[in-house]
């Protein structure tokens, strides 16, 4: 079998699950139970953490652990719906992924206004109309850093220029960008930032939320004070584990695996479009992935 | 070592790790995915389903899988208040754990009215009292099945009558209570059960919400048509996978579990009892775990 799947899912690397194993076995303990043998667990969540921001260039304390990409999408724009005053119009784009479109949908039957801004035939951005979409009572200007079907990139950090000059929140779902790009996050203006594990050879059903340091949340999920306050639940222990481990892994090969995958890339598409007659490739002239 | 935390979270069964093995390694595919593939992953899930239902005495298709025990009461509370025009008023008690009583409170400044029912010295609840509290506006009411700190059992089949009669939905946190004492959840008329599979000897970060057919729900993660439109979010595979084996062997083993943690309890608390002055234990006259 070649898997060419990778966008759906990938492989977990060994690595990650050997990382996992003495979490799913003896180190069993509550990270938030207050004995010696719980500090094991705790000690190894905040690694994760470590390794997480490595990768993305940011602080550790930047990052809260959630369930996945999903819930890091919702919880971003939830977040900032709540907690603006004035909140209650969202930029996005058409072409986002489900987790932010019908999302947003789902919010203007809760009475939220939503702009999708379109792309062109290319799969760009307009950005002059990104910035005359955003009005006074724009809580949240949500766009994916790279699509999950084109691979075409958005320029999220100009984006991040405007949303910072207009005094308006900034999401990025980067689900698709983690270990393919390299990521200096404390050099940009986002203020949130979602990924997923399963994209980049960590596992399924965990990810997390990038809060640029200063960025005002209110949690989604609420009871206990995990992840300081942003996210209530016993934490997926092993699984952050995985997500520290893969992520260290990707981002330290991530200038070969550019080059790699480029060229493997490149080569299927002139062969398809040597021996396919009538075909054309999607986003073929923007920058991609 | 002697582990006794086991309310704050248990071992992982070997058993349960050995069937989520394949699932972190060699059966990798996005279980979303159209080809065969995936299958295995559907299939697997599926199973898990089944095993978890098979435990809780309802239908898999009632069954929503979560990432634990917080998500799972979050959501069941969540939905209620939005679903009903008339919602706006909770009843629950003092003594719910955080993931309940904390999110009621965060409820409280966003406009909802709660009552915090109290219970008497050995832990119970009043039942003519929660009667009296429910009001023509009251959403659901939200009791836990049993403490995670004493142990106390909370009549919640009787509740549930009460909910019934009155038309309210009945929401039961029964994270302490699954594979402690047996559930028949088809002869009841619970409408929402949270529970967590780190609690049972199941995997941290996987949980699941109970449905009652013909429950009316709206979900709390918005995305993808995962779930069967409940919770988006691709699924936490090899943990849902560890989650229905724990589920199965708990629920195999009940009664002589029972009897075999009961009399351990017993020669603990009257051991300590008679060789510690003043000492007492809380719930003691309680129907307990």
């Amino acid at each position: 079998m070649i898997y060419l799947d990778n966008n759906a899912t990938t492989q977990i690397d060994p690595a990650a699950v050997e990382a996992m194993l003495p979490f799913l076995t003896t180190s069993y303990a509550n990270p938030s139970s207050g004995y010696q043998f719980a500090a094991e667990a705790r000690r190894a969540l905040e690694q994760a953490r470590g390794q997480l921001a490595g990768a993305l260039g940011c602080q550790p304390a930047e990052i809260v652990f959630t369930s996945g990409g999903t819930e890091a999408n919702n919880a971003a724009i939830n977040s900032a719906l709540q907690f603006e005053p004035r909140g209650k119009h969202i930029v996005t784009t058409a072409v986002e992924h489900s987790a932010v479109r019908r999302h947003c949908q789902e919010l203007m039957k809760r009475g939220a206004e939503v702009t999708f801004l379109g792309v062109d035939a290319s799969g760009d951005l307009d950005l002059a109309e990104l910035e005359e979409s955003i009005r006074p009572e724009t809580a949240i200007v949500s766009v994916m850093w790279a699509n999950n079907e084109t691979g075409v990139i958005f320029p999220v950090e100009k984006i991040a220029e405007i949303c910072q000059r207009r005094r308006v929140f900034l999401h990025t779902d980067a689900v698709q960008v983690v270990g393919k790009i390299s990521l200096r996050l404390q050099e940009t203006a986002i203020n949130f930032l979602s990924l997923s594990a399963h994209k980049f050879h960590g596992p399924k059903g965990v990810g997390a939320l990038y809060i640029r340091s200063g960025t005002r949340f209110l949690p989604s999920l609420i009871g206990g004070s995990h992840e300081n306050g942003r996210r209530a639940s016993t934490e997926n222990v092993a699984s952050i584990i995985g997500m520290g481990k893969a992520a260290e892994i990707v981002a330290r090969n991530i200038g070969e695996e550019q080059e790699r995958v480029g060229a493997l890339r490149d080569r299927f598409e002139a062969d398809l479009l040597g021996k396919v007659p009538g075909i054309f490739i999607n986003g073929m002239r923007a920058r991609r992935l």
